[in-house]
């Protein structure tokens, strides 16, 4: 079976760790989010598709979901030191390991040779010998938006500087996929939609992940039109997200913090989907739950995905609800 | 007493180590070669200025007098390995340690910013502590460039190019420091020398690490018009080089691989010597020596540092030649 899964940076890639033992890697295909794409100092950074080469390459840093497990940060320390000493920034903001930092390095240095990242992705994967294929949404530059209220005044932010800097302390008004208007999605990435037998939306952030997917016109039509079924995990469970950012922004974009609130969110968008995953826990709100969702098809299952059987049991459950 | 150092990376940094063990360090001024500053990859280097920021802050790895001593090198060894894999390069043709590279990034970041080269060595020298000035030779942009012949082709490459990619490996047929007719040397440059008791030419490669210093204009006219004493310990110890390819440089240039090579070559720019500082081994050609010297001011000491007491010693037969 063929599988296109939609990514961001932590939920979806524990699931490709399912995936990845139940499937031929070849079968697997990611897209992922590059809305959170950024210059880090002088360093390109597209964290979401580092997050998936490191997590097909058996190298992802489990504790965060960011990075290289084991990795040192001896540069990233001494840069530190420098900017406190300094009382100024030359601008590493997030923590980059010494190992974390050669692939840094790589992509900056063909994005600065003008080099699609599509193709760059496709370089960096190779050089993991990973074997699934890895689509970045698009090869152009969108970028999430926050748009925050602050002493009664409107500001616009990038999400790091929302996520990193202020860590998520701020009151969101909205939240936009700048750019995403002219943009286009890769050849590949639409290929890979048309060439699967399922779309999983995964259990990433609706607003900050998959959305910013979704936003890209090609793609959205794309899953539409190919009339492929869609199964969505939710990242919600009750009524809090699993991690990140998921909640406030939910709530920001007007939608209940709940798995009904995700699936209302993706039917907004107009993307049907035939399936949703929950966690058991939601089982305890099911009548309500079943109202938010139309009647659509529901699964229970265990959606915290702790150990790799967590995550081969929840990538079953998601190749059999089709 | 004021003294005033032309440095490279090697030779002179050692005698700087001994002068920083009997002058006050702030009596310690260091006009710097930048004519080996290239691009390595995306990061700027400085080689002979980092090798001076490390000596003065006791960080220089005097194994290899280049990088910070005990660094580990996690990021080089990675991007090496991705380059093998691709069968490519993104440059990184030199080992840049983990520690080290913060320093690289913090000049690359302010030279991208446009912020001239002595205000960012001055910005690092406060990072250390360091109390002793460190002044580039010149804020613009001099190169030294090699002209080499290869099967009866003439080919003009960079030394990097010629000291690192082919270790020396080249018949040079002359060499050139590109540029260096419009470049101007900053203030406190210049300051520097008119404000010095003794102006030192350390035993750094002659055609390499103090022509191209000599080759601005505003430096070398302010030495000689400023009358202070000249001292040069000679880097070529009988007839060969401490360190380095000052042999065959100075073979190209037509002059002898001798301490009266170095007196000749110096002379010939327009520098009158003072006094030439050379190692006892050169006692056993001492006429012939007088000879090539125009009978100057000889001293003969040993200057083969290899511990500290060498190097203060050398420090102090500087110093007291005036």
């Amino acid at each position: 079976m063929k599988v296109c899964i939609l990514s961001g940076g932590t939920g979806a890639p524990k699931l490709i760790q399912g995936l990845k033992e139940i499937l031929p890697e070849e079968d697997i295909s990611v897209i992922v989010n590059t809305g959170e794409d950024t210059m880090v100092g002088d360093l390109y950074l597209s964290p979401d598709v580092d997050t998936v080469l490191y997590t097909l390459s058996n190298q992802i840093n489990e504790d965060t979901w960011y990075g290289v497990k084991g990795d040192t940060f001896i540069t990233h320390n001494t840069i530190k030191e420098f900017e406190n000493k300094e009382n100024n920034t030359f601008g590493e903001n997030l923590r980059i390991g010494d190992k974390d930092r050669a692939l840094k390095m790589h992509k900056t240095h063909y994005i600065n040779k003008g080099y699609p990242l599509s193709k760059i992705i496709k370089m960096e994967k190779e050089l993991f010998g990973i074997k699934a294929n890895i689509f970045p949404m698009t090869d152009d530059i969108v970028r999430t938006k926050i748009l925050i209220n602050e002493n009664n005044n409107k500001y616009l932010i990038d999400f790091h500087d929302f996520w990193i800097n202020r860590r998520g302390n701020a009151t969101v008004v909205d939240i936009f996929y700048e750019n995403s208007n002219y943009a286009g999605a890769p050849s590949k990435t639409i290929e890979c939609i048309k060439n699967s037998d399922i779309i999983i939306i995964g259990p990433s952030n609706p607003i900050t992940s998959i959305a910013p997917i979704l936003s890209i016109k090609d793609i959205k039509d794309t899953i539409i039109e190919s009339n492929k079924p869609v199964v969505a995990v939710s990242p919600i469970i009750g009524d809090g997200a699993v991690s990140g950012p998921a909640g406030i922004l939910m709530k920001a974009k007007g939608y209940p913090v709940s798995a009904g609130g995700v699936y209302n969110f993706y039917n907004d968008l107009g993307i049907n989907i035939n399936t949703m995953i929950l966690d058991n826990i939601d089982k305890s709100r099911i009548e309500k739950t079943k109202l938010e969702l139309n009647n659509s098809n529901i699964i229970y299952t265990n959606t915290i995905m702790k150990t790799i059987e967590d995550k081969i049991n929840l990538a079953k459950s998601v190749l059999g609800s089709i």
